[in-house]
This record gives C-alpha cells, sequence and structure tokens, in this order.
C-alpha cells in the first residue's frame, strides 16, 4: 500500500564549516537516492569546493535549500533524526542506525523526515538535539570515533538505502504533529510555566528539555497538541483570574 | 570460543590515484577499527594531502604496507573480498554487504582476510577480481552509483563493525587454503593446461576465469590443493611419457 519514499527524506547540515564537506555530504547523498539538502547557516556556500567535491551530484547542491535557523529547516517535518557521536548527559534514546532506519522509511512513506548533522568539530548543538524525536548514534571505534561529516552521511543514506530493500511498511493509525505545531506547543508552555510561576524554583532550560524528551517520546498528534494547549489556556486564564482576586483583595 | 577479529582483517587499495583518499580511507577504517593498510602501487604515497586528509589516523598511514603485485598483497590470505560497482560478464556470485561481512568475521576469527577495493575511476581489473573468493555490491541508486573510494571503505567497515556487534561464529571444520596455494594451484593447472594442450582450441584467459571462479566457490584446503596438483603432476608425467614414446615411435 506504502512505498518507502526518499523524497520525504532531507538531510540537514547545520553550521557546515568546510564546503568541501558539503560536496562530498551531496555525493554521498546522491549515490543512496537521497535529493533534498538544507543547509543551515554554512559558513561559505555556494563554493567552488563544494562543486569539485560533489562530481556529479551538482543538481543536489543547485537545488539545496539555505535556511537561516533549525525551525526553518524543520519546517513540515514531522520526524526529525539527530546524529550524535555521543552520549549526552541528559538520557535521550540513542538508536542505531539499523534500528533507526526502518523508522524513517515508516514515517517517509506520507510525512516528512529530516536527517540532521551537527557541525564538523562539536556535532549538535544541546537545542538542536532537542529537536530530534530520535537520536542516532553510528557505532564506532571508543578511541577514534570521529567519522568525516560526509561520510556520517554516507553511512546514514547508505543505511536509508539497505533498510528500503527490506521495508515492510506497519499498518499505522497515528498521524503525526509537524515540528511547528510541536514547537508551538512548546513555546505556548515555557511561557505558560514562566507565567505560573515554576521557573522560580527550576532551571527553566533543563526543565524544558526534559519536557521535550518526553514529548519527544509520545510522539504527539495534532489533535493531542491541541488538547494539550488548551489546557495550557485555561491554565494561564485560571492563573490570570487568581491574579486579579488577589490584587482586588489587595485593594481592598 | 572465537571471537571476530578485526586486526585479521587488511584493506587492500589497488593503484589509487589520489593521495587525499589514501588519507580518508585510513581515517575512515580506524573509526570503525580496523587498522591493517595495503597500497599496492599508489600513484603518490607517502603524501601531504594523504596526511592531512587522516586526521588522526596517521598510525595507519604508517604502518601501511607498500606492494608492488596483488599477489604479495594478498600474501597469507585465506579469503579476498572484492569490491566491485557493477555486475560483471562472466556471473560471479555478487553478494551484499550485509550478507558477505559475517562471512569475513567468521574468517577471520582464525585467518587473514583481505577486502579489496580498485582504482577511483574503473575499480578492479578482471585479474584483481579474480583473486577475490567473494564480489560484494554496495547498493546504490542506479543514476548515480560512483562512491567516493573512501565512502566505499566506511560504508564497508560500517558494515563490518556492525556485522561484529552480532557475531555468532559457527563451528566449522573447513581449513581453507591461503592466497599463495591457490595462486600455485592455478599457475600450476595453467602451464599442465598448456602442456597436454588444451589452450589450443580454447581462450587460456577465458578458461582460466572460469577455472578460478570454480575453486573460489569451493573454498580449497591445503589437502585439496596438494590432491589437485598431485593430479596435474602426474597428467603431465603421463603427458611427457607419451611424447616420449611418439617420440621413440617416430625414431623407429
Amino acid at each position: 500500500m506504502y512505498k518507502p519514499n526518499l523524497n520525504n527524506v532531507r538531510v540537514v547540515l547545520s553550521h557546515t564549516t568546510h564546503p568541501g564537506n558539503i560536496g562530498a555530504a551531496a555525493r554521498a547523498m546522491k549515490t543512496m537516492g537521497l535529493k533534498h539538502l538544507c543547509l543551515i547557516n554554512p559558513s561559505r556556500f555556494p563554493d567552488p569546493q563544494a562543486t569539485a567535491m560533489a562530481t556529479g551530484a551538482d543538481d543536489i547542491l543547485q537545488n539545496a535549500v539555505l535556511c537561516s535557523t533549525i525551525d526553518e529547516a524543520l519546517q513540515g517535518v514531522v520526524l526529525t533524526v539527530g546524529m550524535t557521536a555521543r552520549m549526552r548527559d541528559i538520557s535521550n534514546e540513542v538508536a542505531s542506525p539499523w534500528d533507526a532506519m526502518p523508522k524513517v522509511l515508516q514515517e517517509a512513506t506520507m510525512h516528512s523526515v529530516a536527517l540532521l548533522f551537527g557541525t564538523e568539530m562539536s556535532g549538535l548543538t544541546n537545542e538542536e538535539a532537542s529537536r530530534a524525536q530520535l537520536l542516532v548514534n553510528i557505532p564506532a571505534n571508543p578511541e577514534f570515533s570521529s567519522l568525516n561529516l560526509a561520510s556520517a552521511v554516507q553511512v546514514i543514506a547508505y543505511e536509508l538505502a539497505a533498510a528500503a530493500q527490506v521495508f515492510q511498511p506497519t499498518a499505522k493509525a497515528l498521524q503525526p504533529a509537524t515540528h511547528e505545531q510541536v514547537e508551538g506547543l512548546m513555546e505556548h508552555l515555557e511561557k505558560t510555566l514562566y507565567e505560573i510561576g515554576f521557573f522560580t524554583t527550576q532551571n527553566p532550560e533543563r526543565m524544558m528539555q526534559r519536557l521535550r524528551r518526553l514529548y519527544a517520546r509520545a510522539r504527539l498528534e495534532p489533535d493531542e497538541i491541541n488538547i494539550l494547549r488548551g489546557i495550557l489556556s485555561l491554565t494561564t486564564e485560571y492563573n490570570g483570574r487568581l491574579k486579579a482576586r488577589y490584587q482586588q483583595e489587595y485593594d481592598v
């Protein structure tokens, strides 16, 4: 019924330093049938080095989308897979490529998916990682785990193409929310938590990361987001009334 | 009992044109725990570009073995896996990386294995491919299948490391012959076939390739090689006697 659709998969490279890596990544993508490249604030692009390293994948560079923020790059995406070279302090779920890629294919039958790669030196920032519903680690030599960026793209694209060869879509009722819908909820939640004074006793950044993780695991549906935002709206409405009442009492 | 031993796996790069690819291949190897690199007549090595691209895998470049022939590179090897980007005219068995790498690990529990990569532009020559017991194709976009050499090394090394994580050695009585033992037989066989006049009606090169393929499939044991060479020795001895007899008759 639903076939894996690699056209629904975009590769997002964040703050890439070396233009040669962008070209090599484009070539790696194309060898495995991936087309859509999205670049968040690359140091230099377009660049002759990128073109030289693409060798035949120029079309991918020409169609690459330049973005200035991660949220722009993830527009319309329902599943973001972030690549990480290390296990993070906050214990996120970290999957192997072979466990993760069938999930990517499953979502890509109907929805947009992003494969998110951080900058060469330090990988994804915590903010970027927090946008991912799934973190993937390419298992590597513990004494020398630094894959070149384009090599990491090649391995992930290869694993995706390999998984596509044996892919069997599962029936699925879940209608996942888009990146914007989730971000809308997160913003609403953070604002609400400030408003009700929750952050006076908690580290806001750390707490928001924990909440993000919780909701990432849940893979929210749009209806559920509406429900949660309804609750948040009422929370502040109540809070507003309470404030007004205190004000009244104080006035009296 | 037997654990996979990546120390028994050597990567052989034949006639590499760009030194940068040698360095990038060394880096790719090291990320996946491979150490032994063997270079057959590289265009330029050592070279600053190779060192630059190795970034931290200099030890692999420093310990790389330079060879002038494929037979030198495959010394002591019992299983050679040749990488091919195309299906060959002579229908060799071509496996996927995920089917082939468990076999590599199985042999590598006790014996030396070679992963053989051809030159950038055209891959393995027919002669090189004929030295492999197993050909492997990395499945790729049919419209753009040209993986960069270092990317191909990365994918194969990754697949090997991934297979090692779930590797279960099988009990195995087979004691495979080394590359030299097989080559000794092939040389003996070719010489014998010339001597008995077999090649007067056959294309020698093509026939030897077919025979190589047959024996590659059989995965000969040293004892079997001795038996076959014994037969060949008798063949020519008989032939020699027959000749002598004809000569005698002619003389009479």
